[in-house]
């Protein structure tokens, strides 16, 4: 018997497209497709939608609650940024030209001093939040762009992009390190130690790169030893940086399990203990909450 | 009329390989091609420089004295490393399996703690030395791994390899900053205030290069800012961690001209001059050296 949403629940990212049909409140099926919005042109996303929601049984019209890189320039529509500090979803949506679906795009956030943006996290922001009300602390978002958001009083009050996923993506997949770090899983004691000498020595990460090769070359260190130095020394840099966010306070961390256990790791060698929330059940919460305040707007 | 060359000196690299025809001590022409180590097989290499130098008249045997990855694992023949501190050719070559050429290729140069290797650099460290007898102090070879080169008495001391030219290619190419940072030129002002901050706060270079793009998309910051902040980390970050090796010495830059000029600007911003040395000549005075060392030895 085929599934009829309610509404259905998409993250449209860059290199990803995710849907989830709502039911009396709840997920009942999802899928997922290849169909970025970076592959897509303006006119692409309706048919791309369409044709991943068709398993279900979806009438004209269904509310369709959007976040992610979908409501950028380059995206369905442009959403245009809330400008911090504010609560992560503060203001309305902005409807999606389509005839079949009635698609709500969320806004993104933005910073001005320094310059900062983030689409799709602040969602998951405001699912955490919807989860933990009267929660004070700072969220870490692990990801190709890891977030650091400082939250207080419901509102993001700044926040802090990091490069380190992409970073760990190039350097792994296409430098001279490709070929010292090509492994499945990495040595813990090395990854412990790499953080532990880039926070204590934060100036000495750009001579520590090419080590991980020559290491490799000369004394045979195995690929799981240069991978954990590699991700330690990036993590390591970003912690250092980050250093005014997490110091002292709560803090969370929002991301699927591979992503997140080397921050909360990394944190917990600096005596800092983080909680770790699920990214999907976030991305689902911050999404309903768009949902049940567009509804109430009706 | 063609030219017969008494010897070639060639400089075989990973992505390239360059010849001259060398005549009564001197290049009296010079031939290029993209046939880099990184793509050929070993028995690729004899056929590679044969179609290279056909323009000359090369008799049987001619001597060919190289230098470059053409001597590691991958390449024609492996030439083991020297031991630092030694002298920059201090040991005799090693000759490549050839019936056309008398190849002989020249040692890189190893060390242990911290570990790091070099190929190529050394034939250029020769060649400054034996421009500048009894010279000391460090010795700056920018690239895709820049070489910090500690020189005393005629031997390599120490030297540490950065990836800094590599992480340039990798972000202004294929990150997302490669939007931000298109540009055949950059803004001087922002390149010094950006070394300056690097320098003074090293423990933020991960929380500075997403701001690139934020500031291209909210502030609409030029490409040629953008560049400028990307070059401008990097070395930033390098001269960090380089500086007990720069600080309070005779610096010398090995390199052409688009990539020695920022080095000796970034140098200047924190009071350090630098006397920029043409690499190819280095190269080709390297070279000599090492051709006349192996005449000697017959």
């Amino acid at each position: 018997m085929s599934v009829t949403p309610d509404w259905i629940a998409l993250d449209w990212g860059t290199s990803n497209l995710r849907a989830w049909a709502m039911k009396d409140g709840r997920a009942v099926a999802n899928v997922s497709s290849s169909d970025g919005m970076g592959a897509l042109a303006r006119d692409g996303f309706e048919p791309a939608l369409a044709a991943l929601v068709d398993v279900w049984d979806v009438p004209a019209q269904t509310p369709v609650i959007a976040c992610g890189m979908v409501g950028s320039r380059q995206g369905w529509v442009e959403a245009p940024y809330n400008v911090v500090p504010c609560a992560p979803l503060v203001q309305s949506t902005v409807r999606a030209p389509s005839d079949r679906f009635n698609v709500q795009v969320i806004a993104g956030l933005r910073q001005s001093t320094p310059s900062d943006v983030m689409r799709g996290e602040e969602t998951q922001i405001a699912g955490f939040l919807a989860l933990n009300p009267d929660w004070d602390g700072v969220i870490c978002l692990p990801g190709t762009h890891t977030k650091w958001v400082q939250i207080s009083a419901g509102e993001v009050i700044s926040f802090q992009t990091y490069m380190s996923g992409e970073l760990f993506a190039l350097l792994s997949g296409q430098s001279v390190l490709r070929h010292s770090v090509n492994a499945e899983h990495w040595d813990q004691a090395t990854f412990d130690f790499t953080i532990e000498d880039a926070l204590s020595k934060p100036e000495k990460l750009a001579a520590r790169l090419f080590a991980i090769r020559a290491d490799d070359l000369l004394e045979g260190a195995t690929a799981e030893v240069g991978r954990a130095r590699l991700s330690g020394l990036l993590i390591g840099a970003e912690l250092a940086a980050a250093r005014p966010y997490w110091l002292g306070t709560n803090i969370a961390i929002i991301g699927a399990d591979g992503t997140a256990t080397p921050y909360a790791r990394a944190l917990q060698t600096q005596g800092a203990s983080a909680t770790i929330a699920d990214a999907e059940r976030m991305t689902l919460a911050g999404l309903t909450t768009a949902y049940r305040r567009w509804k109430d707007t009706l």
